[in-house]
């Protein structure tokens, strides 16, 4: 489908905001979900004027991370184009990554004569995980002609990535996890799962000996376990697909991370919506698209805060008229994935979403919830289809055929 | 799925109509779309009674040309089956086409000194083009063994076909545009793009060196661009897919051959939707299904013309009750692709249908608009899977699986 749409491309001035307020859908309590109880005039005005519908990021009853959640609503088939554990850890620890990369998560944990005692080293403080990472960091900078680097955690947990001085084949990453998963066991050796990652297994042997060595005093955290080995995957950027220059405005680095990977322009930005606002306006006028991501909503939600939740959804209600300022051709609200109160997690249930632009019907949902979005003009449709409908709205794709 | 469906299909004595209202869905002015303006009983009758829904023709966001979106209504995917160019063309102007045919389009265009300086000639008159294609027409009838047959168009577009004696290998037709794109440049030399394209390439060159001969002299039209070298599709037929003996009823020459390269008849036939209600009485004994094709409401949206596309509409409501009086088993009311006024083109909106027959629910949508048509049965749902519910709906498919 990216193939399709990139044939039709055709560029023009318009912009797109597309704003993600994470873990947006939620489910009922007593009858009314996290939408249906919030005071948001300005989002129910806005859904009225706009093309409402629910979007499924993955596919029915499947619960997306932030990752695939993400990448479907760029367009990105999540199925196609899985992005390992390790990859995510260390954008989520704020790593840029290279395409020579190979990342991974690990364990701090404590062994005892070659036995795995606590595999989370008693969870030590995170200022204590900092306080050994940095000296790791300090002793071990470079294996071979690899490039080492840590990032500290939360607790026992911290991202390593290797930096490779040229890009490797694929499969390169597929060693095996060397956490045995349970306590009472050793840990697992260093195995490749292809041949192509037997050079890259033995830069993992060396890296286990090195860390072990400079650790193997601390009380608790005396050994390492490593998961997740991935590798930065190939994928097409995204302006080379849509012709877009984009930008994304995160405050959370896993999500710039994420956009990075994918060649949208995300620099560091720190502060709370306003913030985000205030660089939104700044930078309008350099690019095309823009990608605005609200964290807070998707913490209440897994925290299972209800009303937590309903009054960040007003919070973004309240700033809501500023953006509308800026009047955007394609203006898209929604999240990348449901994240109910109720359940203390993401969810599989599909995502409420408006698109607001010259071309749609509009005047057919009253309300901006759940709900009011099932009767919208959008039905409900798979979160990929999101970007070429947005680029349609924008002018910016050809007829299909004569 | 065509596969699937053909090994479903039953016969029986059942009749099915389609009726293509081309360019049917809008968009609102004033908070009306055209056809919520228009006055339509009869339609708003037959959608009380009907199954109603939207449907896709290609994919969300994307605006089908008439081709893919004619294809995609007959159940062919349109992604697999991409008609060229060239092959488009040459139906659009009346030649009917074989499956030894190379088509193309071409342009008159002011070549001086070997350089383009009018991609256009000027935009020569329609008489002018007609006076010099026939002109070619006389001289240029062979080359080789292949036959060559020229249609002129409007302005300085005409249409070619190259007849081979008998069937080409796929990729034959790989000829790159020798149409510069810009004026300022000479003309791009004929190239193939495949080895198999390499002999058709040197009837080609023949063809050019023999028509510039002949219009040399032209003050304007002086010589010839050629693009979109295509072949016929090797499609299947649509009766041998699904069991039906198909009627197409249109007065438009492109909606006539796209019928035909499906194997659906398509005599010529001229005039108004009178003219085509009269010849689907006369010939309904003879088929199963008929395609019935309105060109003027599309015509009108192509104009932005929002009052003379919704009075098109309410023309085809008030001819709608001599259609009724046929009492078809299966009635699908619809078009092949949205053209909102405000657009002035055709558009990626979803296409409102109405599809009666005796088993459906019904009693759902108040009156044949876009908006009520959200509501309905079907949902919104792609274009290609509406045969395969015309077929159950005239009781022509058995049960899939024991």
């Amino acid at each position: 489908m990216q193939k399709l749409i990139k044939d039709l491309i055709q560029k023009n001035n318009t912009k797109i905001l597309l704003i993600v307020l994470d873990g947006l859908g939620g489910l009922p309590v007593k009858g009314k979900t996290e939408l249906e109880v919030a005071q948001i005039p300005n989002l129910d005005a806005l859904a009225t004027q706009s093309a409402c519908g629910l979007h499924i990021p993955i596919a029915m009853g499947i619960t997306p991370g932030s990752g695939p959640g993400h990448l479907s609503l760029f367009g990105y088939d999540p199925i196609e184009w899985q992005i390992g554990r390790g990859v995510l850890e260390a954008l989520g620890l704020g790593i840029e990554l290279k395409k020579t990369d190979i990342a991974l998560r690990a364990n701090y944990a404590t062994v005892e004569g070659g036995i795995v005692k606590d595999r989370r080293a008693g969870r030590i403080p995170t200022e204590e995980n900092k306080e050994i990472t940095e000296r790791l960091q300090e002793k071990i900078r470079k294996i071979d002609d690899v490039e080492v680097i840590f990032a500290p955690g939360m607790e026992h947990r911290l991202a390593i990535v290797l930096r490779f001085p040229e890009p490797l084949p694929k499969g390169s990453a597929s060693i095996k996890d060397t956490d045995p998963q349970k306590e009472g066991k050793p840990p697992i050796s260093v195995t490749p799962g292809m041949p192509q990652a037997k050079g890259i297994a033995k830069i993992v042997e060396k890296l286990i000996s090195l860390i072990s060595e400079t650790i193997k005093n601390e009380r608790k955290a005396n050994f390492i376990l490593l998961r997740g080995f991935s590798q930065v995957p190939d994928i097409p950027h995204f302006e080379e697909v849509y012709g877009l220059k984009p930008l994304a405005i995160a405050t959370y680095p896993m999500y710039r991370g994420l956009a990075k990977l994918i060649g949208i322009d995300a620099p560091a930005i720190t502060g709370d919506i306003e913030e985000e606002i205030d660089f939104l306006k700044k930078n309008y006028n350099g690019y095309d698209f823009f990608f605005l991501h609200v964290k807070k909503i998707d913490s209440y939600g897994e925290d299972g805060n209800f009303e937590g939740k309903a009054s960040k959804i007003e919070e973004f209600d309240k700033a809501l008229p500023e953006i509308l300022g800026l009047n955007p051709d394609v203006l898209i609200i929604t999240g990348d994935h449901s994240t109910p109160s109720v359940l203390k997690s993401h969810s599989w249930h599909p995502v409420p979403l408006l698109l607001r632009s010259p071309y749609v019907l509009g005047n057919i949902c009253k309300a901006f919830t759940e709900r009011e979005c099932i009767k919208g003009e959008l039905g409900i449709f798979p979160t990929v289809n999101l970007m070429p409908l947005a680029l349609a709205n924008a002018g910016r794709l050809k007829k299909f055929g004569a």
